[in-house]
């Protein structure tokens, strides 16, 4: 059922390519290439970075085994010194990435790598399928977590996951995000991530009546008993017979949860029924079809809900489900020297960044705000206690002096020569990185639609470089 | 990187349900439940079923491990004689289903379980996992592929698919749905759909010259020979070089790729730079962010292409990227008596069909047409000789006698008790049972948009049940 992501799960063309290199005698030369997007999904102010962790157990694990070098054979392409070269395959590039939970924003590197060209060409198709999938859906569940208030929001959309994969990193990225669990077993054993569920409608269809269902789920799961109110009707039996059952039982962790019909009604209804029958600490939990723009609405009229379950338009990102990340050549290395490339384009937002990059976010020290991030070239240093000009690179006469900030240098170092030298944090810490990083953003960042478009710019050096490779490329042309 | 699917990969309420179905003594009693869907994608006139051969796959070596019982043992929750009975447990129910490549339509089941009620409904998460995800990109492959218009498409959306197993299970549907390749190797591999590819922009920009890379990539690959064109500047430059070495070189399959910029104008102006160079024999591939729609403007206004590379917007789905297929209890063995189930919803709609069922599908003997789809019960026979009565389930006013028409049961089986009993053909079998299932629709039903509903409608004996159940039910609420 599941796809392996072994060393074939990659475009084609990377094996062309890699072939090229190696059949020129390039495939050593030393390359740069950036991951970035272009485009916050859903409109919003800032994205999630997910998928590190698996990127670099990919890498760790990357080989190409004795049956990925007879289908590569079978081509009739491939000379044999190049199919001895992936049976020797080891992964020997430098890496850096930005911490799994940063909040990132269009065009900065979010990972570079550093290496021999054939390699660092190789990974691009598993690199970006992973960010991008992962990075997705982390940014829809912060939305839709920051939509809930403070409510919980439990990750449910494991069927409607486009596959294996996607139920299960989905998953872990959704949690990343600031949900509190998942409905996802496989992701409770593998990633540390509570599995949470309620009951199916055919349940309470086997037995004789929804009382006898109820009463049977109680009885067996007394220190955690969510009830599902809605397989015949809502307020004439569904609450009715939850209240008989909870008060003849008293099961610990109550709840209900309402699948069907108008939720903020419903839950309305429901609040005063359980309040009145004395059970105020029974929790309402709503579900169906829900995303940030339903639970803003819901909270709005006055719901009662202690939590969400979101299922298929966070799993999906329905309303964005792309995620556009790309992987560019940024220099390449000869003799020693670092040469920048760029990729030229008619339009304007498609043009590259050259050269060897690093990122910096510079904090406010009065109120430890993100000012801005300043897209440097890498032997440059950004001193905390000056003042530092930064430039949009597309609109360059949008400068700007800050002061009185304190730099952080985003990415953190991960592989050194094909051995990895970062340990990931645990899920939980990530997840915390991440609140901590949203809460770092301004207030207006936050919001849902039309967000201001926070400053990521460019410093003096490098901006002075893309400019004169503009106008070198330029000159070719005329 | 990848999930594998084992027996965990499941919404953990499938677990506990069926622990309460074991402890209570129920988990033999013999249910039937029914995949279905309720809405087509992108408001199309039908969807693609897909995915039917990774449900066998899971069925046959759904397993539980010694790694997962031991993490179900540490929930704390299970006694274990249920931790037993999941150590022993083997597929042993029946299935019935209808085959890749089918079109299908809401309402109508498209897979039915008969088994034991813990087995038959434990496995409802994989189901809808696995059919959802394939059946919405076969049919999204199939829309794109209609746009096309005879010219071939190539499923080019690895890099931006949700996950491992979206990528290569994507690639496979798409297939189904009528695409002629992927970019990803190890679909090709695992599921003999050819690759494809070019070549990145970093090709290009690794050596001294446009010129240069083209000549290399040409030498190196004399067989198939597609040149990405623009890297610097289409007309000026890319094309001209394409050309160049063209003509030195004879590569066979010659081909250019068009990845950016208005590809409408730049593809006449190749054309027409091409065929003056003498090539008309060498292709013209458009890609860039396309779907249906796009397709479907760019040829209209006369865009020169042999082919389309389709990638994020075919492999997300990305118009509408959830599949709402749900899998619901239709009856339950009492004594041997079939007992139909039905859940009421307040939503019409969301009623279902209780019973075990059938499908058939009419055909106009006149011009083989497909005239309606009529659900049944498991034991009516419809006569193809005779006439026959249909009722719409929601409307029932509106009924019609049909006539003249070929009768043909959708639904093989698939699993007798356990037993895998169904051979799944090969992909290219499954592509052609695409093709000719579209074709035998009327040419209405094949509009992207507000194409006409095709008939699913009940027999007069299954409208009748359901009636009857439904004042049942009313009666309770009085």
């Amino acid at each position: 059922m599941e796809a392996k992501a072994g060393a074939l799960l990659t475009d084609f063309y990377e094996l062309t390519m890699a072939n090229g290199y190696f059949e020129s005698g390039l495939s050593e030369s030393i390359a740069y290439f950036d991951l970035f997007f272009r485009n916050i999904p859903d409109g919003g102010g800032f994205a999630i970075a997910a998928g590190l962790e698996q990127v670099i157990d990919y890498l760790k694990n990357l080989r190409f085994t004795a049956g990925d070098i007879a289908y590569l054979r079978g081509k009739g392409i491939f000379r044999e010194p190049f199919l001895e070269y992936l049976r020797d395959f080891s992964f020997a590039c430098d890496m850096w990435a930005v911490p799994e939970g940063t909040p990132i924003f269009p065009g900065e590197p979010v990972l570079t790598v550093r290496g021999p060209i054939a390699q660092a060409q190789f990974i691009e198709t598993m690199l970006l399928l992973t960010i991008n999938h992962q990075s997705l859906i982390a940014t829809k569940a912060n939305r839709i977590v920051r939509a809930a208030a403070g409510r919980r929001v439990m990750e449910f959309g494991t069927r409607r996951a486009h596959g294996a994969s996607a139920a299960v990193y989905g998953a872990r990225a959704a949690y990343i995000g600031g949900c509190v669990g998942t409905s996802c077993a496989m992701t409770e054993r593998d990633h540390g991530i509570a599995a949470m569920g309620t009951m199916a409608h055919s349940w309470v269809q086997t037995f004789p009546s929804e009382y006898e269902a109820f009463r049977r789920y109680a009885e067996m799961y007394p220190d955690s008993c969510v009830l599902l109110v809605d397989t015949y009707n809502v307020v004439k039996t569904g609450i009715p017979n939850a209240i008989r059952v909870f008060k003849e039982l008293r099961p610990r962790n109550m709840g209900i949860r309402i699948d069907s019909g108008d939720v903020t009604y419903l839950s309305k209804k429901a609040r005063a029924m359980l309040d009145g029958a004395g059970l105020s600490d029974c929790s309402i939990i709503i579900s169906n079809s829900l995303d940030e723009y339903i639970i803003r609405d819901v909270i709005l009229q006055g719901a009662q809900a202690d939590a969400f379950g979101v299922g298929e338009r966070l799993i999906t990102s329905k309303s964005d489900p792309v995620f556009g990340g790309v992987y560019k050549l940024a220099a390449m290395e000869h003799d020693g020297n670092i040469v920048p490339k760029m990729k030229i384009s008619e339009n304007v937002e498609k043009i590259t960044n050259p050269g060897f990059k690093k990122v910096y976010r510079l904090y406010s020290k009065k109120n430890g705000k993100a000012m801005a991030d300043v897209i440097a070239l890498e032997h440059e240093s950004i001193p905390d206690d000056g003042s530092f000009e930064i430039f949009d690179p597309a609109f360059t006469w949008k400068r700007k002096r800050l002061t009185d900030f304190r730099a952080k240098d985003l990415m953190a170092r991960i592989f050194d020569k094909g051995r990895c030298v970062y340990e990931s944090p645990d899920i939980d810490a990530i997840q915390a990185y991440c609140r901590e990083g949203v809460e770092s953003l301004w207030e207006e960042s936050l919001r849902f639609e039309n967000p201001p478009v926070y400053y990521v710019d460019l410093s003096a050096e490098l901006w002075a470089l893309r400019t004169r490779l503009i106008h070198e490329y330029q000159k070719d042309f005329e």
